[in-house]
């Protein structure tokens, strides 16, 4: 998983608590794909976010980030939201708190889907509109907008991180936009 | 099912025409339960009509009509909402066309949670949030809003049309609103 | 949409009943994907049925039919599930009667994902698991059982009759086993 | 959240270790409904579990536990479900590994719907066909099974701990059976 964005509240843990944990604990995450809709809710358009990963890549992913102590899931959604979009963004919280996919990361690639070798992470994932201005922070270099069809090609989903191509291709189908 | 309002399009089934289908086949109907959202994406509020029915008794309901032939689902959610709520009540369709719900509705009382006395009915149901402000058609006398505490009540509940406070029920248990 | 196996209460309508319901409204479906799981619960193959269709090409499909007058939806899921698979499917119907995907077949085509030159159909489709031994009937030609891998691939899917290579990578995501 | 019941493998996390985490971070636990179905997949019956609380009071709750670093939920699912229903239930693990409801236990009453007094613990609960004999062990008094009436029932719902009773009626709701 990838939230190296610099969290609003990095006294929480410390590195050394957080290292801690994920030696002993699977870590909470949440994860939103966010679209764009049209006035009948079809999904037009797809929004991931380009990084740069610890080996000069560029990769892409999508909002993460983990759910605090005390912390509500459906607060840890809003936070990671305007944290990687910027204020400005207006998402659409889901009234549904469940999410749409789990997705659980595991240290060790073939162990299933999702990959992350910091960390056994499961994390719920939501769909979330967005129907503001999104200003990605610095550590994210752009975020793109993709039709369905792109978003689900072969090209873009080997380029995410950590196999999040599932979590498109997922989000997509419960869209109704997978072919 | 109540969707005694008259329809937009009324030429597109006779009278006739609609008894036919109705002794031959079960209808297709949307109905969509309006709530409103706080800025985290949590229900504040229900959203129920007040009608008189044939015997003049005030119910309650949900906005409800059938699936025109040709019409996809989520054009009919549309056309529903504009007529039962008004121009102006600026719903958030569902990205997600899968329904929260699948309420059955038998003519006969007994066979299942929902009854209409006209036909076999099935619907696919959504939680629609509404952002604007409602104006319900004439034919309906109100569209009143509800804590989710009072629209679970057994009061309101048992004065839903045709079972819907089940219904109700569903959709607050899926908000996570349903104690 | 394929349902041209005979069915076991054919005079519920007639050919003409048929037709002209056909012109009139929505026609409701069920559609059924057969699973194969391990004992944790994990696919490990997806069922689909070989057929010849009307211009004697071999097409693959799933388990498919009308919803009755008065039928419920779970009644006519086994109904259409013992016509399709036999009698010693053993198929394990879903607690949760909401479908996991809605499909809606239009009769030209361009008009969505799904097409069927016969009629308009909304269609509720489940996932279900089955623990015996399928025999399909004459008209079917074969069940053959996939990996998820090859189930998802384009060569089947281009093979599926009316659009429904969607609705299995659809299943196969919602079963977090489409990569 | 309460699995008291001493965890087969109890040495993964020390107590100490388990009361550091629980200070960092939110715990991942997985819990399960276990429901009996007749064969079109209605459910006919809950199953809760009698407990004894620390204040000597019987209580009812339902399968739960936590999922442990590198487990998948699934199999943290199937280990709790033999922990708290014996080697005979023979529950049939869900094919759609996405839970029907995500409930947030906080420590201090008042946060929400869900409380547990030792964590912030977030729950994927699932509903759990069992097929076979339940057995449940000595810490559970009893694993009785009620009609879906029984189990919505203010009664019985105010007996269950933490807050669960709306976490049995959410999914009577999911089930099609809840008035």
């Amino acid at each position: 998983m990838a939230v190296r964005t610099p969290d609003p509240n990095p006294g929480w843990l410390s590195d050394d608590e957080l290292q801690q944990a994920r030696e002993r604990m699977p870590i909470l995450y949440v994860e939103a794909i966010p679209v764009r809709l049209d006035g009948l809710g079809q999904v037009t358009e797809i929004g991931l976010l380009l990084r740069m990963n610890a080996q000069s890549e560029i990769t892409r992913t999508v909002v993460s980030g983990r759910v605090m102590r005390g912390e509500r899931v459906r607060d840890a959604l809003y936070r990671h939201l305007e944290k990687d979009l910027g204020p400005m963004a207006f998402p659409q919280l889901p009234a549904d708190p469940t999410p749409f996919h789990v997705a659980e990361y595991f240290p060790l690639p073939g162990d299933g889907i999702y990959a992350d070798d910091r960390q056994h992470a499961v994390s719920l994932c939501y769909i979330v509109p967005v129907t503001g201005s999104c200003d990605p922070r610095q550590d994210a270099l752009e975020l793109t907008w993709l039709s369905p069809e792109a978003a689900a090609s072969e090209l873009v989903t080997s380029e995410m991180e950590g196999g999040r191509g599932a979590l498109v291709r997922a989000a997509l189908a419960r869209l109704g936009a997978l072919r």
